[in-house]
């Protein structure tokens, strides 16, 4: 079988060089010299940012075909540039891969990075490839803002709705397929495919995020990655509030309820992580304004609660009326 | 012994963001939120670059203390904005970190590159710390320019004379005692040292490749990191040029001629790698103004050869007055 060897390092560098090409903006100058060159609009603010994938803990080979790997690992950056209010603008790639890597493995990892790239206007501008031990995918994503227009993690205020856009815990129902390997008795085929593509190919929403910045509408605003309760309090804590969320209102996904039964999809949900859905805080009297975004973007934002001083903590009412402090639950990578 | 599963992924954040403070230029807003929002001067072209180190690969943990791995990882970043003639600004940093680490190597780590970005002035304004199945650290940074100043591989014209900055070799030898584990016979203590020095904690070219970059005297440049043969070649093809070297001329480094002799000290400097100088091209004229340079940064600027038309190939004057063609030899990432 061949093997990365056959191209070498540079011949996946001009593979990804050639995959990337119709993205724009155009580079000044893109792939091939010791750095990127580009041009940015004058007046506006830069965002940063970079997010990696790793084998053995973001994902396992064994089910992760590489197309869908190079989409999730632009997805993740795109994710955190849309919870900013930011348009994605360029990316470096650094790839990490082990010397038997398999050519057609690698070839799909660049063909799903440059169809995320293209899908988005993004432009990969470079990127360092290299043997390592174990597989990685790392993504710098640069993307711009109107100058002072960031939407931050800290500007929630006492009072202020909490939304979420789509629906939560699918990710999360995904993951539990691909590690059971096996379908749970009277589920339907289709919601195990799809609930495993929503774990695989999260769709960042870019639209979303940078409605809500330009708008004004969102007064914080961040990602779900780690989980709707780990996440809530990043957001609380940096705005120095409290929150209390409604549980009957979190929008639950119908693909979570079918595979994991009401009280899985619910933790689900709460606890999942990687929906890659936006949390966001917005002034009370928005309802109108933002039903009226959601409906012409045909993306569901729901109000699931309302930002509080911070003495009252981080609490969810539940289904059976009761008020109960939310504990941060989510994945850690260095678990003690 | 205590792992980084004491402070986790969070408690090892905030302790770059505590150790890369003081970093100028500030950030609109730092370490802590989705991206990072930087400011950027109006008129600036911008750079952009990623470069990437792999246990087992780029270093073995063995002989790499964490404090000289965190601060290789940004050199070699600077070394590629140095080599665009540009000013590096601001770095996200991605740390892939085995969930065995000892607590103490990965503050070392962080020490490491807080403790560069200080010295360059860099900002590191984010980054994603996770587990992996071995260690690696991923920096991209972010560089600024003149518009249009950008020092690229393909401005080389036939007639350009080619230099290079510091001296060639020790990286190498320094790594050939990092292997052996012996002192070679007769070689000096303090020789080992210093070249086990220049291959852990290689110091980047960045105030002599801005000189040569606001001073229009580069007209080609790239950074020595795959060793003179290789890069030469890449700066040519870039340039659609030859080249002829002169061994004689090329500026050996003493380090690499007491440990390695004089022959492996010639192979050293011609396809050792991990120098970090910058080779660059420049018109025949400007012999003084590069003399003048030199004296003035107090960095050795040695002229070692000249470009020619591309149909003459790449070739090098040996010592004994032969003219031999001069094949790309270095490190190549997936070996045939």
């Amino acid at each position: 079988m061949a093997t990365l060897a056959r191209i070498g390092e540079q011949g996946f560098i001009d593979l990804v060089a050639r995959l990337a090409r119709p993205a724009r903006p155009r580079p000044v100058l893109g792939i091939g010299d010791d750095a990127a060159v580009l041009a940015l609009p004058p007046r506006a603010q830069m965002l940063l940012t970079t997010d990696l994938l790793t084998e053995g803990i973001h994902f396992r080979s064994a089910y992760t075909p590489g197309l869908l790997l190079g989409r999730k690992a632009l997805a993740v950056n795109l994710s955190d540039i849309a919870a900013m209010g930011g348009a994605p603008h360029s990316c470096v790639v650094a790839i990490g891969f082990p010397r038997a890597t398999p050519l057609e493995r690698a070839r799909a990892v660049a063909r799903g990075l440059g169809a995320q790239a293209r899908r988005h206007r993004v432009a990969i501008v470079g990127g360092d490839t290299c043997a390592a031990r174990s597989l990685f995918v790392n993504v710098c994503l640069l993307g711009l803002v109107e100058p002072g227009r960031a939407v931050r993690r800290d500007g929630a205020r006492p009072g202020d709705s909490l939304y979420v856009t789509g629906r939560l815990g699918a990710s999360a129902a995904g993951l539990a397929m691909l590690r059971r390997r096996r379908r749970p008795r009277g589920a339907p085929r289709s919601a195990v495919t799809r609930a495993v593509r929503a774990h695989l190919d999260p769709v960042p929403r870019v639209t979303a995020g940078r409605a809500l910045g330009v708008t004004g509408l969102a007064t914080a605003m961040i990602d779900l990655s780690d989980g709707l309760s780990q996440d809530l309090r990043r957001l609380c804590d940096a705005s120095r509030a409290g929150a209390l969320l409604e549980e009957a209102a979190i929008p639950v996904s119908p693909l979570a309820l079918s595979l994991l039964g009401a009280a899985g999809a619910r933790r689900a949900a709460l606890e999942g992580g990687e929906d890659y859905e936006l949390l966001f805080a917005s002034r009370p009297g928005h309802q109108p304004l933002i039903d009226h975004l959601a409906r012409r973007i045909r993306l569901p934002m729901t109000r699931i609660g309302q930002v509080l001083p911070r003495r009252q903590g981080i609490r969810i009412l539940t289904r059976d009326g009761r008020y109960r402090d939310l504990p941060p639950r989510g994945f850690e990578h260095f678990p003690r």
